[in-house]
């Protein structure tokens, strides 16, 4: 793993690397913050909450954007965000689309060449990269929390769901919650996975969360979701993970905000009660 | 004035906004952020504070990346965030630099041609702008203050300076402390004012201050400035501004800052600070 750059912020240390993934095939990057408590020598494991982010994102929006460092600090969590597909898989037509390809990888192991090869985010998000972080960072893989924003919303519910005991906590903003009844996700699933719909189904957060034989966060699961964010009805739709957390007895803390839409302005106004929710869990 | 787009934001919003500036000759932007006391029906007028940003940056960057926002709301302050230069003027080369031209107005109004004509920053943000803010929002032309960082904490400390009276309260982040004295300053200011050298001196920050006859700013002056910062020797020069304020009797306080670089994981590490700071003078 190599560090990039270094940036001081509040006591800690934003950090941005890049290691030769094995999942993926290709160097990928992702950022990390470490809190005070992280950076002195000989610090312990600690518990480490990831962002999964959207669309067009990198690896720096949520470092630059979302406000989080301060709260990380004084809570002790460590942050990572990872970038949102590879970069440099060469893939015809990758950049073509700004919700396919590069920048919308949808936090799947691709099925479908071209993009099988590398387009291969679950394996370096829910298996590569925590291993990864507990060997190079003062990160507990035994106390690993996720969360993410519309895609990478997707990403959190989807990825937590599929590997269970993974991740001890969970949250969203604003996720794609059924991404097998909405164009992003028909788009993106048909690309990377076919037209096997059982395939799309393991990757749709209402879908798996139907599987379940009973509620896998007994503690609760938070999403916020703005009620002027144009996605809501077309591509976002939490009330069809609202049912489906009923139906196995899951606990979900959904709050709908009025005035408020998708962007970062949002997420950072919501992001210290996320933070507090997810620090709780993971002391717990 | 013209409202291209709202973001809700910590129970106020984040506006941003156009007009046709008189002192530029061009449509102008700049952003706003309203606390929630502000955006109630028949609001009062409320103190504002003004940011100016740093070379490349536009009137968004501030909003994105400052994490101003939840302190502001708590503290009842109106934000306001220029953009750092014309747009649209056409001048032959204004892109050619990232130092000079288009996101590099240093807050000054040119008297060189082509650049006169529209390059005309220090007008447009200590006399049109404060009017038009007054008019058009919930804000206090009685209780401004400024703050900027890197060329925007030039700004802020020249117009400051140079405009008794307008600006009650005054900080910056890693500013441009003497541009006489360093390549960004010397450039720009021969492209902006000519060979003239008393025309720079009137738009440098340590020699406006050793001309004061008494301390402009009593209760103090804030500037935080990161020790890691790689302009800190070559463009910054806090130090002659620390004896310039010594020579007046103008109190400063000065925070050299270990480990932190030039940039808004730095600026957003001290925000709060500097929000409090000029909210207790706003109040005073």
């Amino acid at each position: 793993m190599e560090i990039l750059s270094r940036h001081a912020a509040f006591g800690g240390v934003v950090l941005f690397c890049r290691h030769d993934s094995k999942a993926i095939g290709l160097p990928m990057r992702f950022s990390v913050f470490l809190p005070p408590s992280a950076v002195v020598e000989g610090a312990a494991p600690h518990a480490a909450l990831m962002y999964l982010a959207g669309l067009t994102c990198t690896e720096e929006t949520f470092m630059a954007k979302a406000g989080a460092q301060r709260v990380a600090a004084e809570l002790g969590l460590v942050l990572v965000a990872p970038d949102t597909s590879p970069r440099g898989a060469n893939v015809e037509g990758e950049s073509a689309h700004w919700d396919f390809g590069l920048g919308a990888g949808f936090y799947l192991d691709a099925t479908e060449a071209p993009w099988r090869t590398h387009y291969r985010m679950e394996s370096w998000v829910a298996d590569e990269l925590p291993t990864l972080l507990a060997r190079e960072l003062p990160v507990d893989a035994a106390r690993l929390g996720l969360f993410g924003h519309s895609m990478g919303g997707h990403g959190a519910l989807t990825l937590a769901l599929r590997h269970p005991g993974r991740f001890r906590t969970l949250s969203a903003f604003a996720p794609i919650c059924a991404p097998t009844q909405c164009p992003w996700g028909e788009k993106a699933f048909r690309g990377y996975l076919g037209q096997d719909l059982a395939a799309w189904r393991a990757h749709d957060a209402s879908e798996l969360m139907r599987g379940q034989s009973g509620p896998p966060y007994p503690a609760g699961i938070l999403v916020d979701q703005g009620l002027d964010d144009k996605f809501l009805a077309e591509q976002l739709k939490p009330e069809l993970l609202e049912v489906a957390c009923a139906e196995v007895g899951q606990p979900l803390t959904l709050r709908r905000h009025a005035g408020y839409d998708h962007g970062y302005y949002f997420i950072s106004t919501f992001m210290e009660d996320h933070l507090r929710f997810h620090a709780r869990g993971l002391a717990a």
